[in-house]
């Protein structure tokens, strides 16, 4: 390679502008002696997760009523070490962004911070939603149940599990939010945007959603932190459950906290493709079916089905001769 | 790490709850000797036929016509095993479960059951789509041409092959359609699925797509199983090709199958973004043009374009004084 | 495996077949003795340029003010190496390309090339990259603090970086947009499409976008190759920046280049989930902000609300009774 | 690089005259369908035999007496499986092979081969090696013991395990002997010869060792396949137990097979460093003890000690004055 | 697979019984909560090691004067840790022993045991070793250069920083004597070990050893605890320099402790192959020369020769005519 | 962890000490822009050449003749490329340490060094070692006849290819010596040294050895650079073929070189356990036995057995009773 060496020298004086940043705008960074919930590791969890959730579907074949409990066993030991060091960190990493902006007199004075023992907090934590994964794999036979009757393209129960992605996304929003309503940080929302960047569903932990939950497609759905959706909805994808708008407080900045922005859909409630419904108070009756496309910010009453009004197309005639297709073959 | 130890001491309680749930809540689980079709693999098997399909763009490099034939030789060799290992296991899968669904009795004789040599049907299955590669690559070039000629971003062929995802989606469905079309279950789905995950495409392999397809952008498109697209057609972002309405039995349940529930695409059409077109009866003309948003559930004559209406906006004056922009700098 | 093994021995003939078509369909194949830039390579640098700019939130742990030096001027070393590599590998390509399509000529004499040294070219390319690198941290500074302050549900500035799919998109957009710019081929889109697959956000590196921007969820947002966005602006999930129609030469073939085709948003524009803006000419002014659902192809004044005229919805009423909910618990 | 193209296409023919030589030399290829035994799966059966006789030790961390249980078992579970396979592999190779040096017949009709289901007998075998696995760290402990009790250099029981190749190489031995027992070709001496690589020294699967046996460093120990070693006996490095001669037929070919041909050493014999001991018919009696460089070809009574007798050294002066250290500092 | 099913139902009892033998033969498991030093944690040590001592050799290349700076400050920044923490599981590991050993009462009172932080007292051990890596590369710069005066076949230092596996075991000796110097258990053997793996030399941390240290060939080296090896020695393969008798307690028990068991060389001895020289009070003097073979246990004064007396051989004469060669062409 | 900050506060001083002795000891660090030959590229060298030399014993199984030509020719295709690279480093790293050794005035005018293209030097010797393999391939199936012959544990030549280290090291040297003869420095000597890592048999690259050679256990085995041994020869382990005394130049250092210093070992010579052979005049005539520990420096006529006069042993009587055996049951 003809690399030109003085090129190469400059860059120690790169490296050093770079740094200065890091005190300038460290807001991007993180240099600390306390490290972060690691990514990585937060990913793992979510592998061993499913493995234990969904047993002969994953990495590890040839499981079988004999050796099942010895690798479900052992699993939910690792899972107990790995989770109570992500939510220890989490935890920790909350704790002293508090303090940072509560008050500046701890900055300066590392050493005299009240010693919290994250760990000791994180554990019975981590320990709770093992103890919750039973209970979590009743609510997801529903909603697998809910994705065969719901799709005529299905073929089997196992097909469900292996190819839809409505079901992955909704897998990790439960666990997900079982982590949340532990009051644990980071984490859960680290989890759903694993769940996001695959599935192209974004499902906050904080909503709440009953069983028999089915999301087909899926690319686009976005659900936001107060919803509310009842037993055996159904929606499709591109569909939005968003804020109308923000509450700011008097200095017109957004109001952070969780009062209740994002619509409510009731008991079996069907939602088609690309629809978007808004507002903390749109209430969605039990059963109601939104068309494709529709564009919702009030509520509608129980049974009903709201279409758009068919919408007047243009339509032009043959396209002019001097317009060749795109495309011939 | 100040663990617990009587917190731990609960973790084999916890097991005995979770395996519990195995018996409970068993289509979640696949316990059997005979393993499933695995995510991995299928997603190597899919690596090989990129190498295969386009070589020189992906993971080896320096190929060139003298060592081309050895790469691709050798490649094959190691597709015809390992499709016929994954084929094998998704029709034993499905023997499996046709018997369990239709008959109770072979349940508990489970030594009666006629054995069937999945591996002997597997193996032409595996050698046919190795076979069909070849044609699968002169379809893939007309795909290519017409992303060039379709998209004024594009400098290059070889730009299209290294970053359309369109690209990407349809060279999946393209093989698990032919893959599709030799009967195989599970295999086809879980290789589109990889795309849609990688893509934001969701194109089942039932589909029937003629040459010269271009996606562009892409993300949120969905084509169903019974859709048929002609040749040359071009859709860009959030296009949805749906059912408008299921068929049910007499029971109210879902009528499982492929009866034709999706839209016609002849020659030439284009469909810009975010459009929807539901129905299976509905047929959108030769060198038709869908415009951007439109919702469609009828038949478009061809040569004809489809716009919106003109929609009526609503423009509110100046925002009020006390209402500051979000962002300022 | 009951291998049969006359099926296996057609392999070398459908081998041959597939080379065949490698002189058939060679745009589908790259085989020549210059490799391209690897895929692979390209991700490897983006994963640096993450641990250069967000330090502590990535790979590597226990960084603090000690030993971030030797980390980042560690990292910075090897990129250089790394990125010279790759923008020279993309150059020679170019070239090889251009003078192909330029003449015949050279095709068959190759060794007459007038040699380029391309390593040459690359290497202060890559090094300017990274004296830019401190300027893009106090950028996407602005990016973070934007996007607190526009999401309630944000809670903290390690959120955003930690999960943010927008942040992750504007990131890779804003790297390439430099390299962009540095006229470097293949490898800015090979970057933004990498932040594409994984948060169904896809933006052209040769956009111009402002400091503070903000793409909440994100999921199927586009932004084209030649939109003008201010400081300050927001967008919603599903929001396209897209072009209307495409200038054609006079053989109707679509016009290759970088023509301004897309729109313009000024400073603090907010465009909510799933609006469409299209249009080279189209300009939303400063402070403007269009509604979710609007289809816009019109300039829109500065302080403006642009909302869709409230749509007529249908509502059917209580669903007959023969239509049993597709879920029922 | 500056690759000279001619050069390269003189590879195809390099290839074939390589091609030809395995039809040729056909000794050195296994080419055929059925695979032989794989070497990287023997190493990880032995990786997971380690992890179940020394459980703490290797590469699982934070075992204790609530979850050993599930990692052995799982340990267990898959062990069977791959011992299994491996098994299986090594008989059939063994199977072919004797039908091929029996009878030339047979190798024109590769398909009138009486078929036999060697999983069938291999399973059997699996399962009973792992049935002995509690009995041989029974052994093992007593070859801690003596370990501890015979090097003055041990600080603790844990040392022994961790850092004493001896140890190591005895550990492969005493399962490498068990699966020889049960008649299993090719797999024991992988095992064994896997240790001999690791430890340099090299014990035959077919020698008969009894418990507390100590080897201390090792390197270049050889124990032949006949050899029978008492209780508590200890061996240092360099160390030969080997044959004097061997037995040849009538046609002067060495016979293959194992009448006895290398020494028996009683319970408690000790042998020092570098002593040669050879000869079937040669016994070292009880509690004997062989000196460091001894070579030994008859028998020795118990409780003898034998050493060299006192060899004369040549002493010579001061070397001359024109030959300078190699070394001096 | 013809898996017989109820074979494989024993695995739970074999599992049970392997368990029970946890208990029984606990000497040869570490089940407790804290983790002993993990070798696979040490072997990486040992890698990073080699990177810091001999730059541009290893792992990574391209490194140069303008870059060796931040590599080096990376990896001691995580050599600092990662050593902080096997050597804090070393201390804790080996605390926990003694008390066991010490008194029984503690078994039972696990919560009583007075809390040591074993990483307050690992850290400044770890940050010790690091100050003194400057002068092991001191000391190792001599011994590549008595490496290269002392061997003929030489070509370049190059080569024998490369190609030497004395070098090696040489170098990992001088760290781990290093860390038997500061009091830590495990480690120092644990390193000393893994190069014994890999080049069949034995060299145990404690034994003093001068600089200009070189070993040829090396296969078979033993060097043991108490020797005191002087300024610029040279040893053939297959010397050792070990025990002549142990010295035993009132019980006949081996006194375990590092009084002086082995001998001592004086500066510039060589020591030829396969010599063996035992007794702690052997001392060979300066410049001594010991013959290949040679078997000492007494003193020999300097600048003297020591080699056997020309050995009697028997030559019998032409082998029988019918013993033919055991190879013939 | 109870990290000392001050502590870690010293290592950038320790950094900057290390740094400086990177200039002090120079020649312990390789700092310059051209890259030195990777021992792991070299490494992965030789596993492909196994898989050449023995396909279907490695790592890649299924092989058959239908396939093999294609996976021999893509492994020769990037052999070509791997070798090149490596030779190409290793020539360039010879010519910079000649002109630095020979002149000093190259130091100072880097840029004034006649370039030399080390890539056109490197490429047709490695096309020339290819060439050769398919003689290679002849010669070791001599030799593992010989072992066939030779072993009477041998049950098959599957087991030698498998299991016996002596042919692994052998097969090593013949590919080794092909390169040396070719005149590449430094990479036949890494590559015997990965041999003698994994075996304990050293051979020096530049012997020259005849077929149906056969080395049984081999640990500690040395052959020397300059050692000519004929046909059908069969060492034991421990063996040394080695040099007498070294010539000395007038300043008494040694002469470096490859003058005869090594014995010579003529057709069908046998040699027994840690025999001692040495000088460059000695020859073992034609199918003469060297017995086992015997030390020889005087040529021995053809036909003749030489062992060790029968060495006279003393024997102690019964040990006294207040000596109890290390090891009782």
């Amino acid at each position: 390679m003809a690399t030109d060496v003085r090129l190469k020298e400059e860059l120690p004086a790169i490296t050093d502008q770079l740094v200065e940043t890091y005190t300038e705008c460290s807001r991007l960074n993180h240099l600390a002696h306390e490290p972060l919930p690691n990514r990585d590791a937060v990913a793992g969890i979510v592998t061993d997760l499913f493995e234990v959730l969904y047993p002969g579907y994953g990495k590890r074949q040839n499981l079988h009523i004999g050796n099942i409990g010895y690798y479900v066993g052992s699993l939910i030991d690792a899972l107990h070490d790995k989770l109570t060091t992500q939510i220890a960190r989490a935890l920790r990493h909350e704790l002293c962004h508090e303090r940072d902006s509560a008050t500046e007199s701890w900055e300066n004075a590392n050493d005299d911070k009240p010693h919290v023992d994250c760990e000791k907090i994180a554990q019975p934590k981590a320990v709770e939603l093992l103890r919750r994964l039973a209970d979590v794999r009743k609510t997801l036979e529903l909603d697998v149940e809910a994705a065969f009757r719901g799709d005529p393209a299905a073929r089997s129960h196992h097909e469900i599990i292996f190819c839809y992605p409505g079901l992955e996304a909704i897998t990790v929003y439960r666990v997900a939010h079982e982590l949340h309503g532990l009051g644990i940080p980071f984490i859960p929302r680290m989890m759903t945007e694993l769940a996001h960047a695959k599935t192209g569903i974004d499902i906050h932990p904080g909503a709440t959603i009953g069983p028999g939950f089915f999301i087909d497609h899926g690319t686009g759905v976005v659900i936001g932190e107060t919803c509310h959706i009842g037993r055996g909805v159904k929606l499709y994808q591109g569909v939005t459950l968003g804020a109308l708008s923000f509450t700011k407080d008097d200095d017109g900045a957004l109001l952070h906290g969780n009062y209740k922005r994002h619509p409510t859909l009731e008991d079996g409630v069907i939602v088609y493709a690309n629809a978007t419904i808004l507002g903390g108070q749109t209430v969605v009756g039990t059963r109601a079916v939104v068309g494709s496309n529709v564009w919702l910010t009030e509520s509608v009453p129980p049974d009903t089905t709201v279409v758009l009004e068919k919408p007047k197309l243009r339509l032009k005639g043959a396209k002019p001769v001097n317009e060749p297709l795109t495309y011939e073959i």
